[in-house]
């Protein structure tokens, strides 16, 4: 009837449910989940605590249990398999493909590991896991899987789909089929769509296209991700350093790629130091938050200090616009580094060479920064009254800051980058706090400056 | 040779292949972009000006040249057709998909966009075009492409792959094939792979899957991207109101929008109020980041008001630590923000209620204000010597500032999003700015209290 085969949960379910667990309800557990998609019955035991999801998986088929292992974050799976003894993880991994395979063994204790590998029953799935192991996670080695079809350039499409039957049996989804020598040397792609169209005799050589994007195992994440993307390319072959094929990324990888670095990004520019999020404990998203609120109070008082040693230079009313200094310098520096942060995401072939962009950034600030010290000019006036050689002070400090913050937003990104640090840190709490003083210091420069005139 | 098939574009290239423009020298534009793939050749002639690119796509097959034009940014774009007569766009149009035909055609002029339609030599790809035009654009029907193949239930394996012989002419990817029933309703899918491994007479309706994930015509792009990435989902079949099947979505086009709600994200929180970027014009930047300053500015001056109204009940050292207390208020309340900001972009199926959010809220934020309070206690004592009551009074606003920063900045997400407003313009400078202002009133309120007693 209804195709949408969307699980809905409401609260109610949710009580009713977690009843039938504490009952031991294998009929209402059972049924509730028949034909549900794994990845929301793995959404639906992070509700439960270990033992009551190891109850309900117990009710469930191993394959399907082993895609909702597969969905679980990452923290919650560790917890969970700790339920395990060795043969029952083994079990569940052996349905899983070789790169999920292969991040649930690196979750578990160092000393199981080899055990969990060793009592898998599919041999070669034990040998492509213990292969995979060996690359970093952030690289094509660490993201691929080692299940994919291949077909020589050999082969008549006759002999291909014969043997697209036989390998299918351990790929889940068949993008393409990729076309090697009798050395394994990737040469080329022939799509499915492709073989499916062509005659039984006809060779795979004579129709398959040499035109393939391929990246080494060794590269970066964040560069196979820019990659797909802008390719897009639904899967991507991974080759070692002799040209042979050896693994495949699917785009479903990437797309967790793409939403885990904008994820980084954002912790970096609010400065919590770990990765976090909002269901974890009281203690460790303090510790999260602590650093970087200290590095601020650090700032906060060295900025008392500072002002301090002006003590007996400065004007009292100019204290009052230490917050609209500050705030403005704040702004700017922050809207600056997020254009820059955002250029050097979406690298182009060419990029502006770092003089171009400063110049830019000048223009921008030198508008940006007349327009708001003419604007504070006359308000200055108009709210503490006949006050224009403070106004005056006020303004070019103002301009100074917007300058200066510009230039510290524009430049800090770009020399993070340099030095192979993620840019995105330049809007965080570290450089900010460094921006508040430098603007500080201005704003009684310039004043100390002005009224000794 | 080399499968790997990336086009490296370096200055000297870049200089030559410009050289080579001008002097009109075909053959070695032709020569030189040999096998390229299209989106670099997209990449390539962002560098070039109007005239030269389209000097540069008459010298490619039409096909490609679609391709091209379609790998172009929209703004680069739009002004790129303006070369282009009818005849032309819709030659171009005519070799691709019905989403990214329409696209385009919703870049063009009001006046043209029909002319073009009509000039369709494809009545088929003319009134998918003009059907895809009706949706919004940030919505699964503005997503989805017309393309698609379908197989009746009642078909055998043997009719389904003539049929897709004839139906996948038109549709570049092929990833699943979707099944209905006589009146078009969506009944469930088959992958390629499974009708390649069956035999000839067997009837469709005996091997496909009933569960596949849809969406209406209506449904929020946003939406779309997290249930694709939720059920890692290569393809998305889109139902109207009847259940009729009307379109595809692949997950190129959710890879786009995954990107571009990063980038959005990223502009509410930097305060930036219009899609820019880096090489706009100094004038466009201006005026996009302009307005949040204003308002920044508007609240230093408030700021400013509202210290002049105690300059005579307040300490002068007391104006040392504003800087303190608004900085720590700031990097608390971007944290807490980006907290719940990360929190709802991850909705699981329960998500935490408001209530337990903001208890745990409290939680940390004593936690971290008491021990902030605590250093700056014996930071203040430190610095300026002597001086108790004052570090006493510094180091209870200061807890005071992280639990109302702490509060508004849990609290302010949570409400914007139950309006329906992207949670992320909490981070930005409008609340920045108040938040500010409060952080000032509660400093000097307490201190007033406090020098009172």
């Amino acid at each position: 009837m209804e195709p949408v085969n969307q699980f809905e949960l409401s609260k109610e379910f949710l009580d009713r449910f977690g009843e039938a667990i504490e009952a031991n309800d294998d009929q209402f557990v059972k049924e509730s989940l028949q034909g549900v998609n794994p990845a929301d019955i793995s959404a639906l035991l992070h509700e439960f605590d270990e033992q009551e999801s190891k109850y309900v998986l117990g009710l469930i088929d191993v394959e399907t249990g082993a895609e909702i292992i597969n969905g679980l974050d990452g923290d919650t799976r560790i917890q969970f398999l700790k339920e395990f003894d060795i043969s029952e993880i083994s079990t569940y991994i052996n349905y899983l493909d070789s790169d999920d395979a292969a991040d649930i063994v690196n979750g578990l204790p160092i000393k199981i590991r080899e055990r969990v590998i060793d009592s898998l029953e599919n041999e070669e799935k034990a040998a492509n896991v213990l292969d995979l192991l060996r690359y970093d996670e952030d690289c094509a080695g660490g993201l691929m899987a080692k299940e994919l079809i291949k077909a020589n350039a050999k082969w008549t499409i006759g002999k291909t789909i014969e043997e697209i039957r036989r390998q299918a049996e351990d790929v889940q989804k068949v993008y393409a089929i990729y076309v090697v020598d009798d050395r394994d040397k990737l040469l080329g792609r022939v799509s499915l769509k492709r073989i499916v169209l062509a005659e039984d005799h006809v060779k795979v050589s004579a129709i398959y296209d040499q035109d393939v994007v391929s990246v080494e195992t060794y590269q970066d994440e964040v560069e196979v991700a820019s990659l797909m993307s802008k390719y897009d390319l639904e899967a991507l072959p991974v080759i070692n350093l002799q040209g042979k094929l050896v693994g495949r990324i699917t785009i479903d990888d990437i797309v967790d790629v793409i939403t885990e670095m904008a994820e980084q990004e954002r912790q970096l520019m609010a400065g919590i130091s770990e990765d976090v999020e909002e269901d974890d404990s009281v203690w460790m998203l303090t510790r999260a938050r602590l650093p970087w609120l200290v590095i601020g109070m650090i700032g906060g008082l060295l900025g008392a200090l500072f002002m301090e040693t002006f003590e007996n230079n400065i004007n009292f009313t100019l204290t009052f616009f230490i917050p609209l200094i500050m705030a403005t310098g704040g702004n700017v520096g922050i809207q600056s580094s997020t254009l820059v942060v955002q250029g050097l995401a979406n690298k182009t072939a060419f990029s502006q060479t770092t003089a171009k962009r400063l110049w830019k950034v000048f223009w921008v600030a030198i508008l940006n920064g007349v327009l708001l010290a003419a604007m504070v000019l006359l308000g200055v006036q108009f709210l503490l009254g006949n006050e224009f050689k403070l106004a005056l002070v006020v303004s070019i400090a103002l301009l100074s800051v917007v300058l200066l913050a510009s230039f510290m937003g524009t430049a800090t990104p770009l020399i993070l980058d340099k030095f192979g640090i993620n840019p995105a840190l330049a809007s965080g709490p570290f450089i900010t706090t460094a921006n508040d003083l430098l603007g500080l210091a201005v704003y009684f420069g310039v004043a100390h400056l002005l009224y000794s005139i």
